[in-house]
């Protein structure tokens, strides 16, 4: 989560708000004052297929209110324009035709500021259908809204980032303002025994379907670190030949590194002979203090190898966490992202949320200090492509 | 050229002005012009590799006259930013490394508004300069500079209309302005006598070095159509099945018809069995007395082939061109893009401007309703490579 | 492994030789039957990328034995040739460079009776080695060679088959020898109780690094069916529009889907209505009660869900396996390719067998009619990547 | 043509043959004395998409007069296999569907020793059928056919070339048999004046059809060099970093240059230091004095404008002619392939021969040291993509 000296004006931490119609605005807002340093343009760009454009993010997450609950939910809703829906449907096949994604760079129009006038629709309109009839089906719906909002929270801030840092003139979005620079506070090693344990939500609150099927789980005794890898440790691994020494790769890391010549984090930039990072506030030099970020899956592997150890399986990580400092990074784990016992998807679009994923995708656990606050908890399960770099995403070592 | 009803308000006709400061003027506030009906988010995609943000457009055009004029001619000379002869260079590897092509919609920053205030700093100087000492080597370059921000112009509202025309909404750029709709003001068929015919430049005024040379060329003789071929010509070629017919495509042709499932000009679409057109005014249906636009080589040569025809080389067409009604369509030619005898580059940057591109592209002669008015001529020599459509490209017959 | 009507001349089973110069003779000959009927011609092709050309599995078998053990082990030993350590190592980097893998098809040279040479004279070092100092050390290398052969036979009838199947003449391997064709000898629903199971290999015969690493899992009760899924009822998945739902798939199955407008197993091919199979006896009627062969994971996957049920795990086929008919099919599990606990890989060469690939691959387990006599065993962990049919991969059911 | 010391067995000159039954056998023979020296292996390969393999260009040329004599001129003829029309039939859209070009290297069946065995076959029956009944009309379609056969002798030969330079070993195809070592037995300029000359075919004898339309070309004074460029010329480019400055390359050429890191001919190999090249009778030293080859259309450009000469046109090579030596290498014009005046193609199959591929070609004139005796004349029309080098491509200058 942000870093105290970096918060944002407004806190969007659910977990704080018991009161829905309360939540809704917090968190409402918080996407708009993520984007209040922005110029219009900088709203528009699709840069690489994996990544969306800050219009996009906007009027997305006002569509799933819109077509998940006023469509269905508000009598006599009318939506606000009949192309949004198929403008912005990112990927459930069940709400009909869609935008293919890389075209999402292309749609100027609707302008920036129509996409705010859509979101002022949409939140009249919710706030409307709250005073009338707050049913528990429906606050179960808003609520996941609210979740997929903050999910988009941290992708909106890192798509930028990603569009920043890759504009030759590595534009400030706030001065000051890092993002990602932040110091472990703990260090040293917990043991965890072996032993069978608990893994997956349980309690009532918020989670998604992939958290569901509490099982046990058969761990053999492990120790993990306190502390995230540093920026220190990690320009060891790359002073001593890391990203020359296929033997610390993954076949297919080691492709990654040759077909692009990889040999450093992603925003990684030496200028004459010193490492610099581009974070969001600029360049600066890379502090060696600070925790690492912006691997993947395969350098987060051989890193590990190089040191002899490895990562977390997400069942270890799991049951180790209330021991743990975490949220400042996306811990990278040796664990796929598969469904748990007796997992099902719901019928219809909602079910599209997380199991047609679940194939060559690697799960992380935690959170970083680009989650929104609130959003992420113990049993919560990320996941990315293993070659993917550009969420806050680190390293903890296992033993 | 644009149709009388649809000119835009002010005229850039730099034949008209002998005066080059005045030229100076009207020229640059002619690129404005046509960005007037913009919205800032319009400025800032590239949704395929061939097409630039307008912004570039803009700012490039700008950039061209502050490196190969201002920093040469200005004594103290301020370059606005030192990162902008970087970020906005295109294709000139004299004038340095520059940013890769398909990456210039990443740029948001600098932003429209700065883009706008760099163009004004640049005229502020040219303005300083040319009143200075305007010397006949210095206002060749100016009036290269103002025929290369003329092309951009051409450009800049064909890829305008690429992005608004990929965008599934539509966008209308500006009513009642298709840009494209014209009829055909003659008819019937030129004889034009077997002989040998003068080509290429020969006066005193602007032309561009590829069509340098004026040489000799001996022509049979042939029959031009004084008309270009329209809409309801193609319509009879698209329901006899000529995009089903391997037979009349060169081979190229016939792969790119399969690779795309290509079956009509770009823009058009078949909405419930009546085909419709995108425009600048917006979508419409195809009007069949309106001139053939959005074809490419070979389209054209596929057409010409149903008809039992061909197209015209480019000397063919110079030699008819006094008898012709021309400036509607840049007309495909059945001649490739190749140096006139006795061709040489100039030394330096400005050598880059034509005679790298001499390879795999055909050449197009006479002008669009798109061209800057009093930009195009006779042995004007346009080119592009056989599979692209975006420009203004038409057909003329000859048997 | 080979049904009983269709068993090639020789048996390679190694576990029925507990003598290793015995055994050594068996495997190395079965290579050499299985190319019996083979043209000349056969040995070269590289159809795509992950299938190699029968010449180069039978160079490459022999490399390993001389570049793993003779040249280390055989005092005075030379190499056939200079090239062939360069020509034929497979993916092993710590080997030296190798020829890029798409380049395979392109070695005409050395000939094909000239890698029989290289096989003779490999054989007979081995001999000589084998009578001379039998160690147990070099005992394990030469049963992982062996071992290491074995899958190259799988691969090498695998290839051949996609070899063949993807000539338009439908070439016949061998008459009456279908290779796939087999029928379920069981059916019914096994019960297999919650509880803490034992993973893993442990006994002292040769296995790979990947098995090793014995450790307990906790499972949940489940049914597993005794039963393969047969082409009959994949036919009425196909007949209800499996391939056409997206919403049995997941996400990357339903891009792969479209991408190749994939409607039925790899080597079905629907003639005049009726669908029809490709076998390495030729082209015959898909046998509804046979067991359905050539799926990949996405399929395998989408099939499930349309019945509602799941794939096993590969800890639930491990814990179910005892009680189970298999050997038929590869079957595709639910399960990541990753490592046990405890795992390292090796120093060195070998050490690049398995451990490498723990990416992006999906666990198969079992074996199949392609499998040498053997070969496989209950702990054995198979691997692919989700979208590869090629190897004889099948589909058993868990609900 | 292949220079005295190194003529194969059997001359194939067709113009010295009138007779064309006993032309017939003598192409006929040359095809299978080229591949005297291959094993069956050397048959299969298609190792890139413009590359085919030596086994298809034997059963093509048969397949031709199959289909295009046989089949419509001898009663009673029986095709010898009836899958053969598909698999063989190279680009001819009007006889049907054909496997796709990329997949020819995977047709292992039918066989080599069957493919001759088809040969003998259409053998037979052609004698059969020139011994019946000789009319003008089959004689002009026999002699296409052989010189349809000669093409794909010099592709043959080419094609193997590039399969063997492309393997690590460098396998030799007949030792002291280069095919392209050769030096130029004239020197110094000719000097052709200005005026209008006729270009085109004339008299009665074979020639294709995109020769015909002889026509009259005003051409302005040159001088041409009656020397091809060498090798040792054209390390002189290397050494002054030819291929390292921008401004010698056309745009797509430098783009080629730098996507492929070129840096010589293809072939050229610099071992210690020393330049070496790959040629049929094994790798040897790069000779200064032997003649230029494998160089593509941008190679050629960028050395005529580092020696500040120019490419001769098609036009200029065909006056210069008579006074040249010619035959050694296939020389690059600066012509783009284009149809000549009253180009019309034939109706029918025929008609695919040649006019499809008039885009993005170059025109080479001459013949080579690899080009069937007789086969070319001065009004022959090669034709190749700018980028590609496997033909014995060279360069002769103007200025």
């Amino acid at each position: 989560m942000l870093p105290e000296t970096e918060t944002l004006e407004h806190s969007s931490d659910t977990t704080q708000h018991r009161d829905t119609p309360a939540s809704y605005e917090v968190v409402r807002q918080y996407t708009e004052d993520l984007c209040e340093p922005l110029q219009l343009e900088d709203y528009i760009p699709q840069p690489v297929d994996f990544v969306s454009p800050p219009k996009w993010h906007l009027a997305h997450t006002s569509w799933f209110f819109e077509e998940f609950i006023l469509v269905k939910y508000l009598k006599n809703y009318q939506r606000y324009h009949s192309d949004f829906s198929y403008l912005f449907n990112s990927y459930y096949n069940h709400m009909g035709s869609r935008v293919i994604r890389t075209d999402r760079g292309n749609i100027t129009r609707p302008g920036v500021k129509e996409v705010y006038r859509y979101r002022a629709h949409v939140n009249e309109a919710m706030r409307q259908l709250m005073a009338e009839n707050l049913t528990p089906e429906l606050e179960e719906l808003i609520i996941l809204g609210l979740n997929h909002e903050q999910q988009h929270q941290e992708l909106l801030i890192t798509d930028l980032k990603y569009i920043f840092g890759h504009n030759p003139i590595f534009p400030v979005y706030k001065k000051d303002f890092s993002l990602t620079e932040v110091k472990n506070e703990e260090s040293g090693w917990i043991s965890v025994p072996e032993g069978v344990y608990e893994i997956g939500f349980q309690d009532g609150d918020f989670h998604y379907d992939n958290e569901l099927g509490r099982h046990k789980a058969y761990l053999e005794g492990f120790e993990i670190n306190r502390a995230l890898v540093t920026n220190g440790e990690y320009l060891e691994f790359i002073q001593d030949g890391g990203y020359q020494n296929f033997d610390l790769w993954l076949d297919e890391g080691w492709q990654w590194v040759n077909a692009g010549a990889a040999q450093a984090p992603l925003y990684w930039h030496q200028i004459d002979g010193v490492w610099h990072t581009y974070t969001l506030g600029g360049l600066q030099k890379v502090n060696p203090d600070s925790v690492l970020c912006h691997v993947n899956f395969f350098e987060a592997s051989a890193f590990a190898a190089w040191k002899g150890m490895r990562l977390p399986t997400e069942f270890e990580w799991e049951a180790a966490a209330p021991q743990l400092a975490w949220g400042q990074r996306w811990e990278w784990t040796h664990s796929a992202y598969l469904p748990y016992p007796r997992f099902s998807k719901a019928p219809g679009a909602i079910g599209e949320y997380n199991g047609k994923f679940m194939i060559n995708q690697m799960v992380l656990r935690g959170g970083s200090t680009a989650t929104s606050p609130g959003h992420s908890r113990i049993t919560y399960r990320n996941f990315f492509h293993p070659h993917l770099q550009w969420q806050c995403m680190g390293v903890r070592l296992v033993r």
